[in-house]
């Protein structure tokens, strides 16, 4: 679906970065979830780990842990429901608000967090950091921030 | 997670552009998806309209098509089903294997991909490529194909 009457069209350049985009985020997604596997963690419950692990007293409402991480909020509430179901998690009533849930890591979780994250982040640094060249990955940091700050030139 | 204690931890940097790319991946997804919705599509979806589109008589075996878009086989299986249903595609038997597939693209769905594919474009200018400058563009290049070709340096 390309072609060369409009200048809306990808120039093939263009057309070939972003399709690269798109097929390192999968290479990308799928070697750490790999490495992530042998403690039967995938990225999704990993990354629940860690916003947990940042929060104070370890504890988030589920809506600002929604808002905190790359799921949909249906998919969250299924992922956090697996999690608790393996001791990773509870969930509690919020004290000041009746429909308020709070997830709170458990003991278990933020253990299990400690020992899968020297494989996660080996993993992290061998599908991407270390692959990159110096240069090209501060170009990529302002790439991604002016991806993420909004209308460009 | 992150202590200053081992070269394996990433450094500040590091840590900021790959929560960057992380977190623009989602966004570049969410502006994809929505302006795809229009047409009834996702961006799942839509891709296959692509690879079917760019095959040869239209037509790919279902494993073919597996290799060659962004979602596991069993996503993929749902996604083409509920096309069928929407008259987007037809599934035949392949002649010379029993236990085959083939995944067609009918008159209207290619009808809809030439209807979307504009309004698919302009979105992927506006939500990447239009936000990045040239230059970090090139560089943004060079690190995905850097991701894609395995063992850095």
């Amino acid at each position: 679906m390309r072609s060369g009457s409009t200048d809306l069209w990808l120039t093939d350049d263009q057309q070939n970065v972003w399709r690269a985009f798109l097929a390192a985020s999968v290479v990308i997604d799928d070697a750490l979830d790999a490495a992530l596997r042998p403690f039967d963690l995938d990225l999704g419950e990993y990354e629940i780990l860690v916003k947990l692990s940042e929060a104070e007293d370890r504890r988030l409402r589920m809506s600002d842990l929604a808002d905190r991480v790359r799921q949909s909020r249906s998919r969250l509430t299924h992922t956090v429901s697996r999690m608790e179901r393996k001791g990773l998690i509870n969930r509690e009533a919020c004290p000041d608000d009746r429909r308020g849930v709070i997830a709170v890591l458990t003991r278990r979780g933020f253990a299990l967090l400690e020992e899968a994250a020297p494989t996660h982040v080996r993993s992290v640094r061998d599908a991407f950091v270390d692959r990159v060249e110096a240069r090209d990955f501060a170009a990529l940091g302002r790439a991604m921030r002016a991806v993420l700050e909004g209308p460009g030139r």
